[in-house]
């Protein structure tokens, strides 16, 4: 069953992506978002951050910044358009823009559900496990953060732990939280190590990857600054994202939303280009919308497909690759799960996006990770690559002589036209039971959850970890043991 | 919570729909289409038919048929580009075409599942709840066909039962199932009496749908073409739709089974219009593959969402109204249910449908009608319709003010721009449950089936059977009365 996936491949956007407001409402939201970026200004809560975007031309007051029209499109637009990302097994190196699609597994959710158990905190046993899976789904190209936070791990030394488990269990790039300086210098060492570079040529090699949220409203905190210094000066990929959750931290209109969104994300991509122009970095959108009766964010909603649809028609603007994310807020992987996360792909798919966080195993608006849901989604991200393959049409496809041969009330299971393609024409599922009723009523009547189930198991009994050269396996060991030994990272975050 | 759904109204569909193949590709698919056309041609299995193709200019040998390319573009292009149908109630005509979009019912299925019953054979007391689902989702805008099939109604009798119970338990616009002529001749009186109008009323007014089926490869059967004529005639609805199955009833090539596809279609269509030059009809797509393992029909599969794109490019070239589909192969009301009914939603709208069969309640291929999926599809449907609501961007939108009074760290909830909008700024879902886990957990774990089923068990018991003037009412009922003491119909269609 695993091994007939379609081998790890990113897909290509070759569809064109759908807009969902005109090229007049989107320049209307660019200079709304510039007006934000000069006339309210963003607090930037790092003092060596203030120092630079000053010594640059930003009109720094206290903590608050504000910046020129002027200056925002003459640093965005130093950013690259694409660019590699290279992982520990060449294979998964990574391609990031133009049309190129790569998709994530979910990240730091605190919770763990499945595999047996009921929902639980994350630990370092399901954070393996998950890995595990990571790595055996061709669909899932890269682990941009711990698909569950392994907290029986001390925070002090969870990121040496983590990254040691996650540069041994897959050879997928990976990810570093950016929660002070001395985290981010740790993981940068060790995915050196792992991938057996110098530091220069790191430097030249992206291959790690940061998330940095701004706090929306307008506001960049010193752990997401600290990790954007010490990334982008490294020429490491950085994922700038505002969490701009409409009727909450962002104007209940989606265009207001949109436009905070644009502002936050503007000033942080400026920002990267300041440390270092030319330092990869992603355009992430991430808008969604809170049930105004709750409070409670809402994901895979009517305003999450059209607002990731306008947050790629942005990204493309400014030439920039384009983060989205696989979501819902579904508590159980029942119905609501997939519908909801199906029109979360409509919408990032469909708007374009280059980098599809939280691609496999993402629930309950990102408070647990589900085994059965990231089997779920693999299959389900196999679907949407399967439906990016353009459809060729040349005289032997369009099939008129076939037609002809078998004329009407034929059938076409036994023509030379079917034998000579049948093994490749169609994409045949991991999870999808397409059994008739009968048989299915026979097996006991399995839903997909419980086929997803049953695969994550037979994925982690017959898990055989990637090829790493044992000196540098040595070598992480060395690290994790020295830097443990000094006690880790401050935790006063 | 079911009073608070969106009123009945058609979704625009205000994106630009996506090619999933070049202009060049679809024009080679259009003229391998005519070769089929020309060269191998299509049997029509009705004499009146073959005569009146011959009539106006087909080649006819034996069953099989023939048209050039002239003939088919002159006969194709004098079908409308869109047209009304009347519903008993005026506020549920429909516009079919153009931009708008219907959403249709499931319809035809033999089985039934759910409202707290295992799997079973059609019924009257099913047909009926369904009947009373489909008039209470107001995203629900038409009955094309029984949701779930009355077998227990003989099948002499069947239409005229059925017929009454649609017309006093809906007043959505209704369909006929073209099983023989006289099938037809009694739900076209039956609906000219629902209507409370003349023959010559009904022939202006186009109040009645019917689904042919082209029964791939390349045959058109009897009781199809009799209800062509009965139909088209009196100006009454015909949507046609070849079953193109790729890989059983069609080339196992995408392109091959839309030539296919097309092909049927197109001879379909144009004989509607020899008919009555202008009579409304729909151009359906229904292509999708079959599991090459087993055979079994697969459905909102990564083929069926390309091809139905390609179906809309194809209709749009000819100027005629689309029908796609919501669709899945799932036995189970799960997952994977969800999932493939939103791909096939994906293709469908992105495909730029005008009428969506099997818009809410089909199952396993079309096998079984599911109460529980019912009313998930309708949420859906809602979902979809409001997705295709366009992004307001104007300065009030935009909130730029409103995001300089929130300023860093503030939150959007009690601002005056919050407030003044809260009540309708997002949708407000039927069944999707966005309660925290641990409100949610206490509330014993229920799942969208599980919502879905209390729905649909208070839309039952709350149900009012929309008015029907009482004298209509009554002829309806002697109708029904004299066509059963008649002996109803012939049965061995």
């Amino acid at each position: 069953m695993l091994t007939e996936q379609a081998p790890f491949a990113q897909p290509r956007m070759w569809l064109e992506p759908t807009k969902a407001v005109s090229d007049d409402e989107l320049e209307a939201i660019h200079h709304a978002s510039l007006r934000v970026l000069a006339e309210t200004g963003i607090d930037f809560l790092n003092a060596e951050a203030r120092a630079l975007l000053a010594a640059n031309g930003a009109e720094v007051d206290g903590d608050r910044v504000r910046f020129s029209a002027e200056l925002i499109e003459q640093f965005v637009s130093l950013a690259p358009s694409s660019f590699s990302i290279h992982a520990l097994n060449p294979a998964h190196d990574l391609h990031i823009g133009d049309q190129s699609v790569a998709f994530c597994s979910v990240a730091s959710a605190p919770n763990v559900a499945g595999f047996g158990a009921p929902r639980r905190a994350g630990n370092r046993e399901d954070y393996q496990n998950l890995l595990r899976l990571c790595q055996t789904f061709t669909s899932i190209h890269l682990v941009p953060g711990y698909p569950v936070e392994p907290i029986d791990v001390h925070a002090s030394v969870r990121h040496l732990h983590a990254t040691f488990d996650a540069y041994t269990l897959t050879d997928k790039v990976n990810h570093v939280y950016s929660l002070g300086k001395q985290r981010n210098l740790d993981v940068l060492e060790m995915t050196r190590i792992a991938r057996g570079i110098t530091e220069d040529e790191l430097a030249e090699q992206p291959s790690l990857t940061t998330i940095i949220n701004a706090s929306s409203p307008l506001r960049y905190d010193d752990v997401m600054l600290q990790g954007i210094i010490e990334m982008s000066s490294r020429n490491q990929v950085v994922v700038i994202t505002p969490f701009t959750l409409a009727g909450a931290m962002a104007p209940i209109t989606l265009a207001g939303a949109l436009t905070l969104q644009n502002a936050e994300a503007l000033a942080g991509v400026a920002f990267t280009q300041m440390v270092r122009a030319g330092a990869p970095v992603v355009y992430g959108g991430f808008t969604s919308n809170v049930d105004m009766r709750s409070g409670a964010p809402a994901f895979g909603t009517p305003e999450y497909l059209r607002t990731a649809m306008v947050g790629g028609q942005l990204a493309r603007r400014y030439g920039l690759p384009y983060r989205s994310s696989n979501v819902n807020a579904a508590n159980a992987v029942d119905a609501q799960s997939a519908y909801e996360s199906v029109f979360a792909l409509w919408g990032a798919i469909m708007g374009g996006t280059n980098f599809l966080m939280h691609g496999a195993g993402w629930m309950e608006g990102g408070l647990h990770a589900s085994y059965e849901k990231m089997v779920i989604d693999a299959d389900l991200l196999h679907m949407v690559a399967r439906s990016l393959q353009p459809i060729i049409v040349d005289d032997a496809t369009l099939a008129v002589e076939a037609i002809a041969e078998v004329g009407p009330a034929g059938h076409f299971f036994g023509t030379q036209h079917t034998q000579d393609r049948y093994k490749e024409a169609f994409y045949e599922p991991l999870v999808s039971d397409w059994r008739n009723f009968e048989t299915w009523d026979e097996a006991g009547q399995p839903t997909a959850f419980e086929k997803a189930n049953s695969l994550a198991h037979l994925a982690i009994d017959s898990f055989t970890p990637p090829a790493l050269d044992p000196s540098r396996r040595e070598e992480l060991e060395a690290f994790v043991a020295r830097r443990v030994a000094e006690g880790g990272v401050e935790t006063d975050f």
